[in-house]
């Protein structure tokens, strides 16, 4: 007789082979005992305030992968793992799913369902709770389809090994497709045993290889284009973080010192200190007029990534390096991993002299600082002059999350110190997505001793929807900085649409005190707390100073209040632009 | 030229007609334009803090209606209405609109789309925010499909006055089922000139009329079941609520005097002064041995509404009054409304004489008060003890609304006074959705100036779920009433698995701190705001007694705090099945 394990705790360590040390969920009777078999499969339960917090948890937990890949320098998947109960739990969380799906992050979604018995024979005259009452037991799953690449519904298969089976495929696909997935087990199914030696056979995570003739075909016509280039330009995009080309881009740029930028969901690939580096210009296509090729990598050129367009480079000689295909001016060639190619490309330029190269001068890269006024310690705190400030604040390694709105906007323009990451959405926009991400993200860098700071730069607005992942934050103990700005309303909508229209206003919180309503413990020494809110310029000096405040450690909350209006001057076209869109078909 | 109107104002004026006075919602850029458009509309916006809480709150809206109906002695339909963006605002209210699909609440879900031309034309190498970048534009709407009974993407009709008709069909379908429907508006649609006159066309919203040779059989076949009982039964459940049955059982019961009862989700509808009233007693069918007939309305027979089964009768001898069907015994019969048939029968009724009917002694339908110490001052609040001095705190015309867990439980054995509504979920029980609905409760009532307070019995789990709803009440300056049971966790799920576990617990806030933390502005006259702990029965006794608590004005919010294991004793038998039933197949 072979050694067995209960089913779930197959699930369950799978996930930790996939670096997933923690799940995040809100408790469901379906799968209650599921959670005994958590820390005996080597994890740990993180249970948050509701499922929406959880999913957008999840989501940044599986985004600390680009941290976990450099800290290790190797291959290492990192998938987030979300638990959730049946009906009412799956769909509290979905738009989180969704989310994941649309920025390509690798989810698992474990959805605790009634008994294999009850899901195969619904009851309509006497229905179990949480479901809709008329017998479509699995009409949830059929919602999941829609945002996950790969569902098992495990109630379904009689043989548990085969059950185990269908799950370690539907994880494989989370990894090599990046995306999330999503499974269900039966109540009953917990404890049903599978032989433990299914955990030894390896995931087959590697995708095939290219399809080498096909490969040398685009590596030869790209190396072509980049040698009759004189002005190329290379743009690190957001999805260059799911797609795992970060260390390829930072390998090219320095083998050929082509000047780079990126929009926002992709600043921090690039090292910023790097002399090819140029920070994006908002709101403007000057940057790239000199250029005569573009090399854009993990492309998601939404209209909020790419203030509605406009920052895309005019010129048709654009590369496309997107997870499977690169894509060249009048032909698409699907191959299994751009990666590759990339890896191919770089391996040729090795051998490859080039000439002299457009310097970022010669691309409008670089734009003569703005003039902004030094503001004097009474004054109040601008968008314009917040951002540049925060720069300073930045250290190495330090993840920051963007939300959705004035930061997001403002976030473009910091300098950021090398390893750092950013975390700006660049198509889902779901405001009140970062701060469970950040409680996520914070997760995964003490499970696996991630280096440097979580820090959150919010809105007001995005604070409210999911307020409760602060307490999420003091119950595990996680460090996390949240600079709320506090700007009475959904600043980014009022350029929209109503300036003064009370539909944007949002009623102001008492941000300070959030840690202490939140249940934090008064003076704990192993976890502390810090709030302060600053009205003027001089005490958001006083507090970016402040060692207090830049060890990172504990929970921090800087209440940054600014004016309902103010957003950063350069935005503004842009910001224009999205208005007329809304009154245009 | 006929006047015209922006097709916006067509969709809320007829909100408006079905008495919806207030959109909840969260703004979204896609449909900025149109809150312009909610005032000139004759209604207001209340801007929740998310969309979840939008949701939950909507569909508390919806449930006022049978107050307004009593209010107003006439048919009165009455719907909620929800306002979310596309995508990240749509499916993060999606679980809320699926507990009102299964409970049968009508609401309407408002989807601001992108313009016509981007949901025609998706791009997917430029795609808009909030899609997946895939190009499935309308892939929300498909996902809504499985959880409201009608849709209408405006953006597929090009005619605006078929656009205006397509959602005045979805109005009256909302209307007729008693469920939610979809209704989605791009962009640039909301200014579209529709005539004015549409909107003077009435809604189709009375059922046909029912086959009257199937209805007067059905109608016979009761009567004669009823003349040969002799100890009938009448048991109303919660769909009553929604079927618009209230009335008619009333009638029915005063006519006939026959004991009556229902299930936790049916409080309420019944007049518990009533001579013919029994409480409902939890887990228990001994009060149903001696019936020989029972006639059902609204039946929703979940487990978690009826004790896992154990409390519906055990006779075969059962009618049914479905929405739209009557099952007898060995036969259903469909028809438009079971409402008219109850009329039917009613109107026979007064013409029959009946014998002398069993009382509630032979039904065993009273049982021998529970044998509980009145605790005395210092001793700690128990469950058992709770309940009943809550009872002593209610008020005719009170709105009181369950929490899932331990105030769904213990709410069964309430004592309401007159023309009380119960607000309890019989088949969806998400957690957190109550406090959201009672914001929906107070703005329907203060709409149209229905008596009396509401009041949720909240737990703390729940609480965690949607807090940022008490910000909603708050800023609304809504009239709401809260009871948090304080118990340091999931103390329902305790009982199913894990008594101990840490999983079950959630952290311990500062709930008295609520209303400070979210906003509320110090002694503001307009608006007052009381918070209470209390830990001691005396505590407890001082706070029910005092006229601050009991006014129902303003925010209060009574922390009770309670032992985390402690469950009402009448339920353990009940919670010991649910506890089995997990481990079994």
């Amino acid at each position: 007789m072979p050694q067995t394990i209960p089913l779930v705790q197959h699930l369950f360590r799978r996930l930790r082979q996939l670096n997933c040390h923690s799940i995040h969920g809100v408790p469901g009777d379906f799968f209650l005992r599921a959670l005994d078999h958590i820390r005996p499969s080597g994890l740990n339960w993180i249970g948050n305030a509701n499922e929406l917090c959880a999913g957008y948890a999840a989501d940044g937990y599986a985004r600390a992968a680009s941290q976990l890949r450099r800290h290790r320098s190797a291959p290492s998947p990192l998938v987030g793992a979300l638990m959730t109960t049946y009906g009412v739990g799956e769909l509290s969380a979905i738009n989180a799913v969704a989310g994941s799906y649309s920025e390509h992050v690798p989810v698992v979604h474990l959805v605790g369902t009634p008994s294999r018995k009850a899901m195969r024979e619904p009851g309509v005259r006497r229905p179990v709770h949480h479901t809709l009452g008329d017998g479509r037991a699995e009409v949830y799953a059929e919602m999941a389809k829609h945002v996950t690449c790969a569902q098992a519904c495990l109630h379904r298969i009689k043989n548990t090994t085969e059950a185990a089976e269908a799950y370690d495929e539907v994880l494989e696909r989370a990894v090599r497709a990046s995306l999330p997935v999503y499974v269900s087990l039966g109540s009953d199914m917990v404890e049903l045993p599978v032989p433990e030696d299914l955990l030894y056979k390896p995931l087959k995570l590697e995708p095939p290889k290219n399809d080498k003739s096909a490969e040398e075909r685009v590596v030869h016509r790209i190396l072509e284009m980049l040698q009759k280039s004189h002005a190329p330009l290379i743009i690190a995009d957001g999805m260059s973080y799911p797609f795992d080309l970060q260390s390829e881009i930072n390998e090219l740029v320095s083998l050929t010192n082509i000047p780079t930028m990126s929009f926002t969901s992709g600043k921090g690939l690039v090292d910023e200190s790097s002399p090819s580096w140029s920070p994006a210009l908002p709101n403007t296509t000057d940057y790239s007029r000199g250029a005569d090729l573009v090399m854009i990598f993990g492309p998601l050129l939404s209209d909020t990534n790419t203030a509605r367009w406009a920052t895309i480079p005019a010129t048709d000689n654009t590369i496309l390096f997107d997870q499977d295909s690169v894509e060249l001016p009048g032909s698409v060639t699907e191959l299994v991993k751009s990666k590759q190619v990339l890896r191919g490309l770089i391996d040729r330029l090795k051998d490859v002299k080039f000439g002299q190269r457009a310097d970022v001068g010669v691309l409008n890269l670089t734009q003569s600082p703005q003039e902004v006024a030094v503001p004097s310690s009474s004054d109040p705190i601008t968008q314009d002059s917040l951002w540049p400030t925060l720069s300073s604040f930045l250290k190495p390694e330090d993840t920051l999350l963007l939300a959705n709105g004035t930061p997001l906007i403002g976030g473009r323009s910091l300098q950021l110190q090398p390893r750092s990451q950013v975390i700006a959405s660049p198509i889902w926009n779901a405001i009140g997505s970062m701060l469970p991400s950040a409680q996520g993200i914070a997760a995964a860098k003490r499970n696996h001793q991630l280096p440097g700071r979580t820090i959150l730069l919010e809105g007001d607005g995005s604070f409210q929807v999911t307020c409760q992942a602060i307490s999420d934050i003091i119950r595990y103990k996680l460090d996390v900085t949240v600079f709320i700005a506090n700007n009475a309303g959904y600043t980014y909508e009022r350029w929209l649409n109503g300036m003064d229209a009370e539909y944007n206003d949002v009623p102001s919180w008492r941000y300070t005190e959030a840690a202490r309503f939140f249940g934090a413990k008064d003076n704990d020494p192993s976890y502390p707390i810090l709030a302060r809110r600053v009205d003027t310029w001089g005490q958001l000096q006083d507090v970016l100073a402040d060692e207090k405040v830049g060890d990172g450690k504990g929970l921090k909350i800087i209440d940054v209040v600014m004016d309902p209006k103010d957003v950063p001057e350069a935005s503004k076209p842009g910001l224009s632009r999205a208005s007329e869109a809304l009154r245009s078909a």
